[in-house]
This record gives C-alpha cells, sequence and structure tokens, in this order.
C-alpha cells in the first residue's frame, strides 16, 4: 500500500463512523426500521427461522443513503473552500444527495454553495430532473467515465471548487457507514435484539465498506451481493486478489451499475471486513422488488431489492446459514428509492403479459 | 336520538380515545410521521405555504388504520366470547385488520380465536389472500351489503360469535381516532408545531370522527374528503341534514366506496366536529396517488391519495385557506397501503400510453 492508503485505511474506524454520525445528526433524517413478519414468514423453513430487521433509507432525504456520505463531506469543508463550489461526477443517486446537501449546508451557513453535478448525455430524465429540483446544475457529459471526469476537472480546474468524492475517500464511507450504525442501535432499542449478520449490496462498495467497519468487532457477520448481471467484480476481485473492471453494466438494479472502488476493495480485502460475496439472477431482483413493495408498501428501486432477494431464494447462501444455527437476525438496508411508476410500468408489463414488450 | 344514541355520543370523548390508545399501544406499530419538502413545495405558492406532516398508516399491521379499531374492540371482549370467535362483514381492510387482530389476541390470550370474514364474491383475489394469510376464514357471499349481513348473522346464531361493528360502534371509532391523536403527538414531539389542520377522506366516516374527536377542543380544523365518483353522501347529507344512500360507487379509491354509518354522521352532524367536505375528482386522486408514491416513496392505496389531491388541486379549498391565514401546517393520514404492482400497471397504464385500454 501506499502511504496515503495506509492512512485511509487507518481511518476506517468505529470511532470514526460515530464521530460522522454526530455531525451530520442534525441534517438527516432518523429514518424508521421496520420489521415484517410476512416478508419474515416467506423467508422462514421449519429448519430455518429469519427474522428481517430492515432499515428504510429509501426514506431518506434525496431518497438514497448517499445523503449521508454527501454530508460528512461537505460537514468537514471549510467556508472558503465552499463559496467556490463542489462538483460531484456519478451517474445516480449520488447527484441528488449532493445537491440536496449543498442546499443544506448552503442554508446553514448562509451563503450560496454551487453543486455541479455531471452525468452521463444518456441519464433518464427523471434523474436529471430530480437533480436539477435540489438546485444543482446538471452537465451532461459522455456515457464513457473518463469523459464526465474530464469534464469535472475543467469544471473545477475554472472555479477552484471541490471534487466531492471518489466513493472510496474516507468521509464518504464513514458518512455511509451511519446507516448501518443507526440499524444496529434501533434493532437493540425497539426490538432489545442484536443482529446475526448484515446482507448489503454493492455498488462502488461504500455501504458495504461501512457496514464492516460498524460489525468489525461484533458477533454480526456481514455478507455482500452484487447482480450477476454485468459481471461481479466485488466477488471476483475478493477469489482473486485482483480487482478488474466489470463488463458493460445492464442489471434491472441501475444504481448498482458500478465498479467497486479501489479503496473500498482493498479496505475489505485486507481487514476482511465481509465474511462472502453472492451474485443474485435478474429474475430473483424483480420478484424481490415486488414483494417489497407489495408487503412493506414502501418504494424502492430495484437495488434495494437484490439483499432480500439473496435471503429469499439462494439456496447456497440459505444452507450456509442453516448449517451454522437455526435462528437469523438479519438487517437490511433499503438504499435508495429513486424510482418512478413509469419504470415501474416497464419492468413489470412483461411479467403481467407473460411476455417482455 | 334514541337512548342508545345518546349513550353513544356520550362516549365519544378525547380521553376515550386516549384510553383506547394506551390499550392496544403494545399490539399497533407506532407508525412514521413524515414530512416532505418537495410535497409541501408543490402545494405552496407565494401566497399560502403549505407544510405537510403525513401520518404513515399505510405502514400499519394489516396494511391500514383499521387495526387500530379492531384492535380496540378485540382488547374489550372477554374471553369467554372470543372462544366462539368473531365475524366481520367488510368489503376491504377492515376484514384484513379483524383476521390479523383475532391472531394477536389469540396469542396473548393463549387460546385459538376464530375469525370468519364475510367478503363480496366479486373481491379482488389480493384481498382475498390477504384474509386468509393473517389466519381467518373468508365466506364469499352476494356483492349486495344486505346479502353478507344475512350471511353473518346465521354464521353469529350458528357459533354464539361476536360481529365486530358496525363501523360507528364507539369501541372502533375510539381506535380510529388514535392514529390522529399519535398525529398530533408526532407533530408535536418531533416538529415542536401543531397542526392547524387535518384533512381525512371519509368511507363510513370512522377516521373522520375520529379526528373530530381528537381536535374537538384544540384549535386545529377538521376538513373531510370525498370522491366525486359514485356520490359524495357524507357532503350532501351535512348540506340536507338527511343521509341518503350513495349511488353505485366506483371510484379508483376503492378503500372508500362505502356508505357513511349513520351513527358517524349523526356525531359528525351534531357535534359540529368537521369544517366542511369537499369532492375530488377522479383524475386528481390518481395524480396526488402517483405523487405520493415517486415523491414519498411508500405504497399508497388510492383512497390515502384523496386528502393530499384536495389540498394540491382544489382551488375553492386553497382560496378558502389562504383567505384565513398565509401559513399551514396539515395533517394527513395515508390511510391504507393494500394494493398490487398489478393494479397500479392497470390503473396508470392509460396514462402512460396516453388511452385507457
Amino acid at each position: 500500500m501506499a502511504l496515503a492508503e495506509v492512512h485511509a485505511a487507518r481511518q476506517m474506524t468505529l470511532a470514526n463512523v460515530r464521530a460522522a454520525h454526530e455531525r451530520i445528526k442534525p441534517m438527516i433524517h432518523h429514518t424508521p426500521m421496520m420489521m415484517s413478519d410476512s416478508l419474515s414468514q416467506i423467508a422462514s423453513t421449519r429448519q430455518l427461522k429469519i427474522r428481517f430487521f430492515i432499515k428504510c433509507e429509501n426514506l431518506q432525504k434525496s431518497g438514497s443513503f448517499k445523503f449521508r456520505g454527501a454530508s460528512n463531506f461537505m460537514a468537514q469543508q471549510s467556508d472558503a473552500a465552499l463559496r467556490r463550489g463542489v462538483v460531484a461526477v456519478t451517474t445516480g443517486n449520488f447527484g441528488q444527495a449532493v445537491a440536496l446537501a449543498a442546499r443544506t449546508a448552503s442554508r446553514a451557513r448562509s451563503f450560496p454553495i454551487h453543486a455541479s453535478v455531471v452525468l452521463p448525455a444518456t441519464s433518464a430524465p427523471s434523474k436529471i430532473e430530480g437533480t436539477k429540483r435540489n438546485g444543482a446544475t446538471v452537465v451532461l457529459a459522455g456515457s464513457d467515465p473518463e469523459d464526465r471526469e474530464r469534464v469535472a476537472k475543467q469544471i473545477l480546474q475554472y472555479t477552484g471548487g471541490t471534487l466531492i468524492g471518489p466513493m472510496d475517500d474516507p468521509r464518504i464511507v464513514h458518512g455511509q457507514g451511519t446507516a448501518t450504525l443507526e440499524l444496529m442501535d434501533q434493532v437493540r432499542e425497539s426490538a432489545g435484539e442484536t443482529l446475526d449478520a448484515m446482507v448489503l449490496p454493492s455498488g462502488t462498495g461504500g455501504i458495504l465498506a461501512g457496514a464492516g467497519i460498524v460489525c468489525e468487532d461484533t458477533d454480526t457477520m456481514v455478507f455482500g451481493c452484487e447482480p450477476s448481471e454485468g459481471g461481479p467484480d466485488l466477488q471476483r476481485g475478493l477469489a482473486s486478489g485482483v480487482l478488474s473492471r466489470p463488463k458493460k453494466q445492464t442489471s434491472v438494479a441501475d444504481g448498482l451499475r458500478a465498479a467497486t472502488s479501489k479503496g473500498n476493495f482493498d479496505l475489505i480485502r485486507q481487514k476482511r471486513l465481509v465474511d462472502e460475496v453472492y451474485t443474485v439472477p435478474e429474475s430473483e431482483i424483480k420478484q424481490a422488488w415486488r414483494l417489497l413493495m407489495e408487503q412493506l408498501r414502501v418504494i424502492v428501486e430495484p437495488s434495494s431489492a437484490v439483499s432480500i432477494a439473496l435471503v429469499l431464494f439462494n439456496e447456497g447462501f440459505r444452507s450456509m446459514l442453516a448449517a451454522r444455527k437455526s435462528h437469523w437476525n438479519i438487517g437490511i438496508v433499503l438504499t435508495g428509492g429513486n424510482t418512478t411508476v413509469t419504470r415501474m410500468l416497464e419492468e413489470f408489463e412483461g411479467g403481467r403479459r407473460g411476455v417482455r414488450p
């Protein structure tokens, strides 16, 4: 590891996640933790009893847990830096989070903070709208990540502003980690229980790395999951020791169409923060997506359904659980809720008619 | 009023709603109260500033506030009575609520409590399934309410069981009232605010009457709303002084396809519990339904959208508000979340294509 990486890894402690939580508490929603008898019942058999404890970050400000990381990053910037504006490069929820975090910080500090969000030119109109509605300037660049980074660099050179990110920046990871920290507290306080395991999805790996830090010195196991479609790079990387660029990503779980960040990968691997990473096929993600909405009565984007799909449908995962013990309290984070009714129509229409249009 | 009615009306006090709350607290979910900057922004103009405080009873056990009334009724029955079983006549959410309340009471009292739910033979399969899944026996009878009542009477004669209802029974109304009682507390505790008004939908009138009792000696105004389609019987009844049977009800807000209960009507009218009742057209209910799901990220059934639609779109209502003062804290109850993705597809498909199929 280079010296900078050693330094970053050393910062990745529960104490720093707790400090981040104190820092961002006034800005974030303390999102509800839900238990679902019906989902737990569906997941349970005679041999394997599962109770779900579900953290609703789809109800977080800006519609995803990413508001936590963006807020924690922003809170540690000087007035002078923020006056020059912030820039984010993203394909999705992080842009909306940065836009809203900038607006929130702007109100708190009583001066305008300009946010520029660089999105692929092919982004869904609802995503562009959502980012603009939160007050950011949307800059549309190519669909290639390198194009977008070049555009961001130009903006930064011109404005002298601050780049929010990358997603393995410790300030971001600490912020994301506060979601699972809160979940642990809620499980203890409102149900008097502890979690036997958490299951988190991995895109750039931020919320998974955060959960790993939170659970490091506890008895709570941490499992990761990725869509099979488009190349599960974290699973392969942990198996081979080398992170390779994933193939073109096309999963319905659009929030996870991202390469694992180098720093998050190194952290997860070197500190062995995650017990195992599994993959989930598209049909199971969609089935779990529908179940979540109908049984839990919350709107989630498909990325939020990957963990539930793993627990409900993956026989390898379920056998592994059952072999260890019979009763499992499992923590899940619904990572985001940024979807539209139109998107749902498109995704489910085929299923209803028996054919994909 | 007959003596029994006088007696019932005298029971309708805030103290009794509070007592109901203490009674059912261990059984119900303390559902979250959500604030939505985006919905409040959409509702506000330069002249009229609106802040929504939204109580998520769609996340209540059994998927609607009706679990409160059913639980409060059940809690006041003797063991001997409950051993003979309970019967409910309903077209919707109340059946699922009674089924789950019976199962919950059964666990608490350690003996089986058999619930029979009489539904129209034409009920949606998902509704029948939901009721069965909660452990009740579903009895399908004719689509005419009188047919169903006759069947229920036969079951009661045979079993010696207890009829849960009707919907103007004080034990039911007190239970439903706890939803708005909790909302008032949550607005005060978590936001340090008070409500200027509550807007509640009316089917049989239970949650509206309950809210009226809760707000009776406060400065919070209470407004009711009904779908225009199929005959707004409460609005007409209050105007004419006589409750007439509504026309065949076909509104998309299926949870409100019910006649106002005589007792709830008398109570609302005689105690002047409601400031005004408005009607809402179908297109506005659907638009608000979609907005709620996309902006608040919760699954609601269309009945839950009628209040929001009134506040967002009814110019008469909005002018009345603006004429009184410029800033309004408005409380809303999302009454239920029992819908399916298939139902959404059916309802929104036409809009997406520009034609109704």
